[in-house]
This record gives structure tokens, C-alpha cells and sequence, in this order.
């Protein structure tokens, strides 16, 4: 636990959540700036502030939980679609520096430009091509990265 | 295996990919039509449509491969920052009906507004206030329906 961390603190129980879900290694709960109706949070307990630093073991265990928090939530507000997203370093657009995964109900009738005022994520998707001869040598060398 | 599915041919190796990691459950290979370099996708090899119709097993080790692939995506590319998007239905913009989970870098000086031209994700953030009562009901309502 990093005492400085919000959401190591809501972990801990020291700041009240809308909690959903909690096991041994994962906190879920409501996000309270969302951008559609049953934006939802789930975490890992282990304080890591990027995915890339997390054990793998949280991972899963963060991602176990998503198939049965998916049913609830849209079940739960009726809209049946959902983007996942999880963003690490200011770039990518973290504001929490520890793992968050965010749950984000998408309103069948809601624009899904980039320009969207809502509800739910705005995506902007400016899709390339890829290089064939640049790819394989790239998939070789995150290939070998990966050990 | 859905015979008319393009990503469980990939993950039978009908069709060819720029292949980056593959376990029993798990293959991750670049994207074909890019955001930025070193997109790469992490698929389960288990067809569902949807995360919400996937085995929590087959979540646990997708996510599991991802601090690693992070890990070396950012290394090979050298751009540290990276948006994890997994969608789900048409509304949020799913395409290809496998579940699907796109690693995408994002450059430091590339833009993060919505309507970016890239590299990397767009992100349309409209968030909103939680209304403390709505919520609470919610968050009963999603509790109930997790069983």
C-alpha cells in the first residue's frame, strides 16, 4: 500500500467507495466522475501504479472479475454494451497513478465519434496500415523482449 | 473455434499474423491497421463473442500476459505510454465479434484530445457526478445481480 494513493486508500477502507465487488486481491466500485450510467472501477489491491508493473497474478485477478461484472452492470442499467479501457503513463491519459480498469457502459443510441459529448467513452481511431517488411521485424524485436 | 470467426483462424494458424506471444490459452500478435507502432492485440484462443460470455479462466490469463507484453512493447518501441481498449458490441465499437484486447503506445507529444488525428488512442472523456443517492441504489442494483 502506497499512503499516499487514493485508491490504495479506498482499498483499505480509509475513503468510502460504492463498492460492487471485493475479493482477496480486487476492489470494484463505481467511478464517482462517470461517463455513463454504471461506470464502473476494478482494481487491484497490490499497489502498482502502471499495468506494466503489476504482477501478473493481480492481472488476472483483476480480469477474472470483469466476464460477472459485465453481466451485472448491464444487466443491472439495462445497456448492453461497454468499452473496457485502462490507461497508463499522462500521455495515455492517467490521472490515478495505480492500475484501474474502467468499465464503461456505451448507450446504444450514443454517438461513438470522438467528438461525443456522451454518454459513455468517446473513441477516436485514427487507424494506419501496416508495414509489412517494418512488422516483422518489430514482432521480432518484441518478441524478443518478451524472453 | 467458430469456423467463420477471422481471430480463431488466426489463432488456428489458418491465417497468418505477425505472431508476438502464444500459450495454450493465449495468442498476441500486431494489429493490421495500427494506431501506432507496436499496436498489438491479445485475443483468448476460446471464442466469445464478448468479455461478458468469456470464462473468467480464459480473462485471468489473457490479462496475466499483459504486463509482460507491456513490458516489451514499450521497450522495443521506446514510447513508454499505452491505453489497454477492449470493446464490446457495436455501440462501443467492436468490429470483429472475438473478444479482443488492443495494447496501443501513445507517443508523448501526441495529442490526447478526442478528435486526434494519432498516433495512439482518442480519447472522448465526458465525465460527469456521481448523484450520491442514484448511486447507491446502483450499486445495490449491480451487488444483486452479482450474486
Amino acid at each position: 500500500m502506497d499512503p499516499n494513493c487514493i485508491f490504495c486508500k479506498i482499498a483499505a477502507g480509509q475513503i468510502p467507495c460504492h463498492k460492487l465487488y471485493e475479493d482477496a486481491r480486487v476492489l470494484a466500485f463505481l467511478d464517482l466522475e462517470p461517463l455513463s450510467a454504471g461506470h464502473a472501477l476494478v482494481i487491484p489491491k497490490h499497489h502498482a501504479a502502471r499495468l506494466d508493473g503489476l504482477p501478473d497474478e493481480d492481472a488476472a485477478a483483476v480480469a477474472a472479475v470483469l466476464p460477472r461484472l459485465a453481466r451485472a452492470v448491464t444487466r443491472a442499467t439495462g445497456i448492453d454494451a461497454y468499452n473496457v479501457l485502462q490507461n497508463n503513463g499522462e500521455p495515455a491519459g492517467q490521472v490515478v497513478m495505480h492500475v484501474h480498469f474502467h468499465l464503461i457502459p456505451k448507450p446504444a443510441n450514443a454517438p461513438r465519434q470522438p467528438d461525443a459529448t456522451g454518454p459513455g467513452l468517446g473513441i477516436g481511431w485514427p487507424a494506419g496500415k501496416l508495414d509489412q517488411d517494418a512488422a516483422s521485424a518489430l514482432a521480432e524485436k518484441i518478441t524478443a523482449e518478451l524472453g
